[in-house]
């Protein structure tokens, strides 16, 4: 038995309980409770889960939902950049990339590059398995805001142009997904949650 | 395009937000919070794509993970019962049974049936997948109070014979895990966390 292999393992689980505390904008839903990163993790992790039968293309589930469990993990020692934060988006890359090699520098070298391999395919988004998973990390915070009366997006002022640039992914990942998004911006805009333009 | 089928979806994907107010007994690691659901199910499904490499078994990780996000939907409804709290236990069944039939059958007919057998199948802890799948939450919440002086094993004086009891898919799931939590447990008794017998 490899005892360093699992003890090391011990270790980075443990540390991930910080992802816990690492708030995001996004609110839940009906709450004045500012969502965590795991909580996060978990519901766009279900709705790969539920949602890849829409994909456009013929993708490896499996890798999506890794992808997905591990894409903030960064935060830990980052923190949460808010998507429509100019200034914070500046450094985000360079603080994210230290980060990555904190964390994932916690495992073996074997798991640690795996892990930091699915992370920058997913901050790179060329793959079919990365488009989809930046749909559902983009898709899950507008149902939150939707049904939150408009949550960040009211309180940010955010403008039309703005989110169907954040939702670009959603659009080329599946097209029934991009009709439900089209529906619920327009809602959205109707409603008086988010600046028409 | 199935509209219906989509829109059942979303809603399903909008009612599980309130897994993130599913109290546990746990506490995060370090602090006086406790722990939700949707926490403890994004921890459980990372540590399960981390350590199936331990599995005594050959499993199916990605049928594991799905079990994982999905195994404690029914608290939406049925809330959470604490393992050790014996007369919550006794209607534990009848409650959470309700409660499936009301959170899956906000799915299509065809998804629905497949997130109850993959609740069923963990409930019923018989395949090697839902051994190891018990195994994750049962190390999970071992660790958190390891790592919290205790935590409810000190809380509510659980004892020793308690933990090895409810423990026993780990024992089950991987010679290596089983071998790691023993000597968690031990290190627990010493340090007086748990009641030793």
């Amino acid at each position: 038995m490899n005892l360093d292999r699992l003890n090391k393992d011990m270790d980075f689980i443990v540390e991930l309980d910080k992802m816990k505390s690492i708030y995001r904008q996004t609110s839940l839903i009906g709450k004045d409770i500012r969502e965590d990163d795991a909580q996060h993790s978990w519901h766009i992790t279900v709705m790969a889960s539920l949602l890849n039968e829409y994909a456009n293309e013929d993708i490896d589930v499996l890798k999506v939902m890794k992808m997905l469990l591990v894409h903030d993990l960064v935060e830990i020692y980052a923190g949460d950049t808010f998507c429509y934060d100019a200034v914070g988006n500046l450094d985000k890359l360079e603080r994210e990339t230290k980060a990555a090699e904190k964390i994932f520098g916690m495992l073996e070298e074997d798991k640690a590059k795996d892990l930091k391999a699915l992370w920058e395919e997913f901050e790179t988004m060329e793959t079919d398995e990365a488009i989809f998973a930046a749909a559902m990390d983009r898709l899950q915070p507008m149902l939150n805001n939707y049904n939150n009366q408009g949550g960040t997006w009211k309180k940010y002022g955010v403008r039309q142009g703005q989110i169907l640039k954040r939702a670009e992914p959603i659009k080329k990942a599946s097209d029934e997904l991009w009709a439900f998004t089209k529906d619920l911006i327009d809602s959205a805009i109707d409603k008086g949650y988010v600046v028409k333009e």
